[in-house]
């Protein structure tokens, strides 16, 4: 953990250093990914299930007809949830879903003086892959807030993959896949499930687009089968930024602080403050909280090598910086917080005042909790249901508003050198 | 060129080999590519005018102080293009603007029945970088159509690039940026222009998105820095598809074929019809125009190599074909367009009508012309002021509804095995 103070002299460089801090690991898989890629598309089941073999550590009677989960084994691993874990998804489902139905967008056109018709109009994507990771990383929470938007968007078919390493699958998740309407789900992971997703095989058809979080080979697939379907964003480690004041509750702000360094030693846990005595209070806070957290050695080792408290003389002065770190979460507990929140150009998420700490909106807020990490907020928005629309431009001209509008579209079309562009305006009005 | 029927027996095998003709020739430029970049980073302006040296064929004298172009220069441009190219362009960014205003998004926020109040704000991005090509693809209908959008969207720093290759520089393209609304032009191209941007150098400030079209080493260039900023699509070689009826006339669509073939070899069009008549008319009609066509050369040859005319039984029988293809301009001469245009799911733009040819759209329509290709119109829109934009949730609780919301969040952190997660709630509400 660093302690920054704006008012030192060397603050602008340890700004900038915290600011450029490498916290991914890259493992270097491409080679193995195009591999694997090339492997499925041109060996269909047979490779798929080969690899699955292989890399979940599954036995020989894994076949082609053992890779989708069937609505029976669904139905039963939804019974065997408890009880009040289920609710406290259904609770979920029902909020995300309500908040992501105010994002789907409004159809346009008008027709303007000349007689031209203009506009657009949104489509749902006619078919959708969900990454879900295993083992540990498998959550419930993440199906429902990449199955929801596709649902809420209409995409009428939504694809479920999700390995299952020595045969485990987490019966949460597929509760999750079923309150969230996902049509299918395919007991696959890794390079060669994005791959399946892309190009299909005889059992899973191939789909528009790839979205859901994943390790390094399926960032890397992801990456490589970009172009032949859409994907989402390429998920970093997780972060976040506090702002508090002398108000805040130190304890409560330490907890947030560890709810984010607990994700993964590489996550990022960041407080600005004008307030030293906070700054103090948190960072022994921090340690006490330590002591009893179940997954103490990860939040320890990212509270350690990525955490950080900046001082700065005043709130006016963090915004700024806040917009060069453009946060994934952005937690504001001053007592402006408001006020504070609509100066900020940069950030994923933001969560106003001591009542919203970050992990509300991980599970139950509404809004989506899949969001830009490592300062692409400054450029992208989180998961929502536009990623599962697309927009067609219409255009309709009347003979008389072509007659209007042809001259200087023939005129454009010559100073660029295409005279065919040209001829085919010029062809209509006898020019 | 192709013929195709869908009543005979091998059309499905037919019009799948159609659907995966490779047209792009995938030049290997990504090793020079990545040296280029990490030049630039290292090495700054003085890298830049290096490499924009010995690309773009310039002198000795060509130095740092080179990069921009002024104010006073750019007056000089506007001043000496022809006045009718100049009102043919203020129309046509009057009508690009005007339809792009109907795309700013609205803000959202409800407050719920438990208290939560949830939503988002959208914002724009805080720089954008242009990429407009060199040599005789400087289209200034591109520069429009790219940073009007930005423009709307409220970007404050809108920078353009644009190599002058032996120092020629297309005042057309000037004139598109004056009067588009950008902030700062240098004259740099290729790789080395996108680092800049990307990265910064001592002149050209880092932006934080990076848009427009260009050759294999732009687009390659495009791919390796996206992460540090974010880019548009990867556009391909341009398409148009129409769908026509005996109605249409075969001179017409003949040439709004050939206003597609004439862009590149590698452009593709294709007409749907159920008129055999019709078919073999456009047939005919294509090789008259094409013999006082300027560019028949690479109109030919793009005709030739990808060009098709598919006759099906009816228009439903087109529907899926559409779908599939998923063109980036679908060109409808039908009867009945407005219906048949309802029932299709994948298209960039659509053109409704006989006297709406694309090249309209192209330049004057008022709907964008940057348009997803190589059938990514299955899961991408084209260019728009949401590509300006990024959308921040906010949520804010009160203690009421933390008191609500916090037991099913608890539930869910412990049952993710996310202890942390489930204290920042539990300690707020003294669980």
């Amino acid at each position: 953990m660093v302690r920054l103070d704006s008012t030192e002299p060397d603050f602008s460089t340890a700004f900038a250093r915290l600011l450029t801090a490498k916290r991914e690991i890259a493992q270097d898989v491409d080679e193995a990914v195009r591999a694997i890629i090339a492997g499925v598309v041109s060996g269909g089941d047979r490779a798929l299930v080969d690899y699955t073999r292989r890399f979940d550590r599954l036995g020989p009677d894994f076949s082609p007809a053992s890779l989708r989960v069937s609505e029976a084994e669904i139905a039963a691993a939804v019974a065997a949830c408890p009880a009040e874990a289920l609710d406290a998804l259904r609770l979920a489902a029902e909020r995300i879903e309500a908040f992501h139905r105010a994002q789907v967008p409004a159809d346009h056109r008008a027709t303007d003086a000349l007689g031209v018709t203009a506009g657009w109009r949104w489509t749902a994507l006619e078919s959708v892959g969900l990454y879900v990771p295993g083992g540990t990383a498998s959550y419930p929470s993440s199906v429902l807030m990449n199955a929801l938007p596709a649902r809420v968007a209409g995409v009428p078919r939504i694809v479920m993959v999700v390995p299952t390493p020595d045969g485990v699958l987490n019966p949460l998740v597929l509760a999750a896949a079923h309150l969230s309407g996902v049509h299918e789900v395919y007991r696959v992971g890794g390079a060669q499930a994005v791959a399946a997703l892309a190009y299909g095989t005889e059992t899973i058809g191939a789909v528009a687009k790839v979205v859901g979080p994943g390790n390094a080979w399926v960032a890397a697939a992801k990456r490589r089968v970009f172009g032949q379907v859409g994907i989402d964003m390429i998920a970093g480690p997780s972060e976040v930024l506090i702002l508090a004041d002398h108000h805040a509750n130190p304890d409560w702000i330490a907890a947030d602080l560890l709810a984010q360094a607990e994700h993964d030693v590489a996550a990022q846990s960041i407080l600005i403050t004008d307030s030293a005595e906070l700054a103090d209070a948190v960072e022994a806070a921090v340690e006490r909280a330590l002591t009893t957290l179940p997954r103490q050695e990860i939040a320890r080792a990212s509270w350690r090598d990525y955490g950080a408290i900046v001082r700065v003389r005043d709130f006016d002065e963090a915004v700024p910086l806040v917009d060069r770190i453009a946060p994934e979460h952005l937690e504001i507990e001053t007592q402006d917080a408001e006020a504070l929140s609509r100066k900020i150009r940069n950030a994923g998420a933001i969560f106003l005042g001591s009542h919203t700490p970050e992990a509300i909106g991980d599970y139950v807020g509404g809004p989506n909790h899949v969001l830009p990490t490592a300062r692409s907020a400054r450029f992208s928005s989180g998961l929502g249901v536009l990623d599962f629309m697309k927009r067609t431009t219409i255009l309709a001209c009347t003979p008389e508003s072509l007659r209007a509008l042809g001259p200087a579209a023939i005129t454009l079309g010559r100073s660029e050198g295409l005279e065919g562009h040209a001829r085919s305006v010029a062809i209509r009005l006898n020019l």
